[in-house]
């Protein structure tokens, strides 16, 4: 692929801020709903940058004081009323592809949420590896308003990592809104910023994640992924292998060094 | 069965509020404790529950003031001590498929909590979906107060998914009191509410959940079980299955069409 | 080994309080940094701790206003650099061994965290079953700023479960610290204590596990490790195997007979 700073995706915005890739969905009077071809490519990137260094962290931004709708009824859900089950799993694996992408790829994410966060929408900020949201953040699992269960990408298995059982179980059955508060207070939300500073702040965060060190990034993110059904003692002692591999990059000497001379050390990501 | 509103149990009470089946337990005058037979008829009910489709969401509710003193340790401490260890497995599996039956319906369970939650008592709250509770609600862990482990009936592995593994460790080790104040701001209660309020709101809650998707609400809760000790991946590949099974029910067609004639859905559950 | 009352480990503080075991490291002047002996010995010291009867808590307090730095710049990372992979994994091994140890050992281990805690001095407070925090505890999973990735001694596996996947995140990736006040709200710490009142506190609290049933608690620790990985229902026979096995211990009889004389049971531990 080009230099990042020149890619042109068709269904959502991009832009590079330094390091740091800025996504953000592109039918704000609409409050940003998803279509089948905008989580196609979103997918798409995100398989893709495995394998592209220039971009250290990705910030899931909003567009227009809203963060996502989710898939929309006429685009999305109306064609579905038409597909039998062959047709129904190519359209739920897609949307699971998207997010098992976006836990796959080595890059931290940061959500940027202000405003409507619904559906898929909500599940693209849960798959983030973190959120910020401003007051205004509505987030809701609103599965179940359109006839569907909560268990929707990959949603009763994250949600309750990130917020606990029982609240998980009453946003997946009743599909209300949690308050940007509530966000807040239970962990969905790291922390509010007002919706004026939110995109900087995202971008800030995720640059200093960006700073590196890269790889040890990358491993976190990997390990993160790994340990989620083994045994503690098997995750210590994947842990314990996947540091040595760590051990053994010059980020590790040139933190060393850099603590020695006082300095601060500069990553380089090998 | 019979129509579940001529439903009467032997060793609690039951009515229905609607397609909501109430539940609660007989003894206010001791604080409602369990007994070998509650036990047994209560594992029986939830295990029929997966039949009975005029029972749409169940709450479990207080009586007299309290929720649930747990095991009698006249009526159960004390026969369990002349047990063998046949005897004792016998026992422990008993109030073990009380959970596993609670899990296993279809039904969300929500528990409205006052006064005393101890011991089973404190499992059957915390195996609910959701919980609401009162000011008054305490709710101890108290298995090491007779001398046992707080391994009981699940409690090392739900507790720790509901407030967090250093929160759960405190009180299963300790057995003290969580009052209703932890309880909320650690997610055990979802929310608490005035006790003169407590059955009626609690009631209304799962009447909400009542109205549907049902089919959804089950899907939901069997995933909320199911992808427990999945990988991430395999969990977001389950969801995909069991979405595009919702996708076949007739309640997404209704909530499409009633969205786009600018209606409120009524859902029929298939 | 000898009474524990007479032991005198080379690498760290130990005394006995009752039957409680209080460790703390003993270089307080460099904020008791972890070496590659007091590693070693501490891993050692737990697991022993399997067979050594007398011990029936453990405290790891602080000393002299602080936790522990972690492993030292100097005297660990330095020397690191020099190793091959099988050295570096020797390492990295041994440091999970002590984590793995502290699970295993039958003690509730209750951390009580004065000031500095960071690295893997973060990595035992996290491994303890519990944790008292004073106001100013700063503690922080600083593996990142030395060029290292924040999957360390079973961080990415325990650090969601304490405080929640998003939170954890956070903090593995940044290598921030983590104030009291969010470690208090995040339930890493039970609760915060005035600073001189830490170290009391901690010993009146594991004193308090140390009363019994020890075999209760063994088996409590035993299956909130055990049940890690398991499905729901897997657990919750083995709690049902795990509680009969308990209620064949003299210490059910003994709590049972002290409610019927209307007493405080005392627990022996059989």
């Amino acid at each position: 692929m080009a230099a990042m700073t020149e890619f042109k995706p068709q269904h959502f915005n991009w832009r590079m801020e330094g390091s740091v890739g800025v996504i953000s969905l592109d039918r704000p009077d609409r409050k940003n709903p998803l279509t089948f071809e905008s989580y196609a490519e979103l997918r798409d990137l995100f398989r893709d940058l495995v394998y592209i260094d220039e971009v250290k962290a990705v910030v899931f931004a909003s567009n227009g004081g809203n963060f996502c709708s989710g898939g929309d009824v006429k685009d999305i859900i109306g064609p579905l009323l038409d597909r039998d089950m062959k047709g129904l799993l190519e359209f739920t694996r897609m949307t699971g592809d998207l997010v098992k992408a976006m836990r796959a790829c080595p890059q931290p994410i940061v959500a940027a949420v202000d405003g409507v966060c619904v559906g898929a929408g909500a599940m693209i900020a849960l798959f983030s590896d973190l959120r910020l949201g401003t007051p205004e953040a509505k987030t809701a699992f609103l599965f179940t308003r359109v006839g569907l269960a909560g268990c929707d990408m990959g949603a009763c298995a994250m949600l309750p990592r990130v917020i606990g059982q029982g609240r998980a179980a009453e946003l997946l059955y009743s599909g209300r809104s949690m308050s940007a508060d509530e966000g807040e207070r239970w962990g969905f939300f790291n922390r509010l910023v007002e919706t004026d500073a939110l995109e900087d702040e995202a971008v800030a965060l995720a640059q200093r994640f960006a700073a590196g060190p890269n790889f040890g990034n990358m491993m976190t993110k990997t390990m993160l992924n790994q340990e989620w059904s083994m045994t503690l003692d098997q995750a210590i002692e994947a842990e314990a292998q996947a540091q040595a591999i760590c051990m053994q990059t010059r980020d590790f000497k040139r933190a060393h060094d850099a603590f020695i001379e006082k300095q601060k050390p500069v990553f380089e990501g090998d």
